[in-house]
């Protein structure tokens, strides 16, 4: 009898103990599909201003979110079973993400290190230094999304 | 027959034309919807930190990226023409958020200065001082949604 009380009250209490268990796969999908996603607004943002009018504030904020967001330890979102499902859509990650570490710490150093750099070149407002590294970062991704990211 | 080859190019130029008239509403909508989903993964990472096993690193990661997604100049991302619309998901923004922008400024205000207050905090260590802070940060999360976006 205490058994059953005792399953009801957890069944009741489901909430509490998915929190305890922390968050589910495609909680971790859409999470990181969301930084991705807002990482893309700030790339279009830093692009329209080295080839139209530059405005230095707003480089400056889409550079911090970047930077920001790169230096999160984005590396979380990828934890076991996440490498199928949804989020805010289907994953397109591949499996090579989750067996070669070596290779993934290797885009993710080169992307953090010019993520970095983003942000310190654009405080400095020089347009044509941001023109230079938007390019470089971009690579970065590119680098990364051609390893890791199916293309479908 | 020189508007048609016109026409022609310009066809097969749409992206190029797309990309000079700027993001489309979508774009802005899913934008907008990814800066609040990867804010929402970084408060869930600072409350299971004040909840559970306190890990310093982990909550400046998490509270540098509210602070830069929320100085970001999100309110861009509310341009006219996306108080409807699918991004990731239909938008449940209420038509107020476009009517009301002294309500807007206050609302955004409130959290601008609590994400600011909340990487301050997360920067000194104080686990019993973040979760105050959380606390606060939340409130303003709520005092907006309640405001200007739909339940449903």
């Amino acid at each position: 009898m205490k058994k059953i009380a005792t399953a009801l009250i957890l069944a009741g209490c489901a909430g509490v103990v998915f929190a305890q268990q922390g968050p589910k796969p495609e909680d971790l999908i859409k999470w990181r599909q969301s930084g991705y996603g807002f990482m893309a607004w700030s790339v279009v943002r830093i692009k329209s201003n080295v080839e139209g009018q530059y405005n230095k504030d707003e480089v400056v904020q889409a550079a911090n979110a970047i930077q920001a967001i790169a230096n999160s330890g984005m590396g979380k979102l990828y934890a076991p079973g996440t490498d199928k499902g949804k989020g805010w859509e289907e994953t397109r990650v591949k499996p090579e993400l989750f067996a070669d570490k070596e290779a993934v710490g290797k885009v993710a150093m080169a992307f953090n290190k010019e993520a970095n750099e983003m942000a310190k070149v654009a405080a400095e407002g020089d347009a044509a230094a941001v023109k230079v590294q938007i390019g470089k970062l971009t690579e970065t991704c590119k680098g990364c999304h051609d390893k890791f990211k199916r293309k479908d």
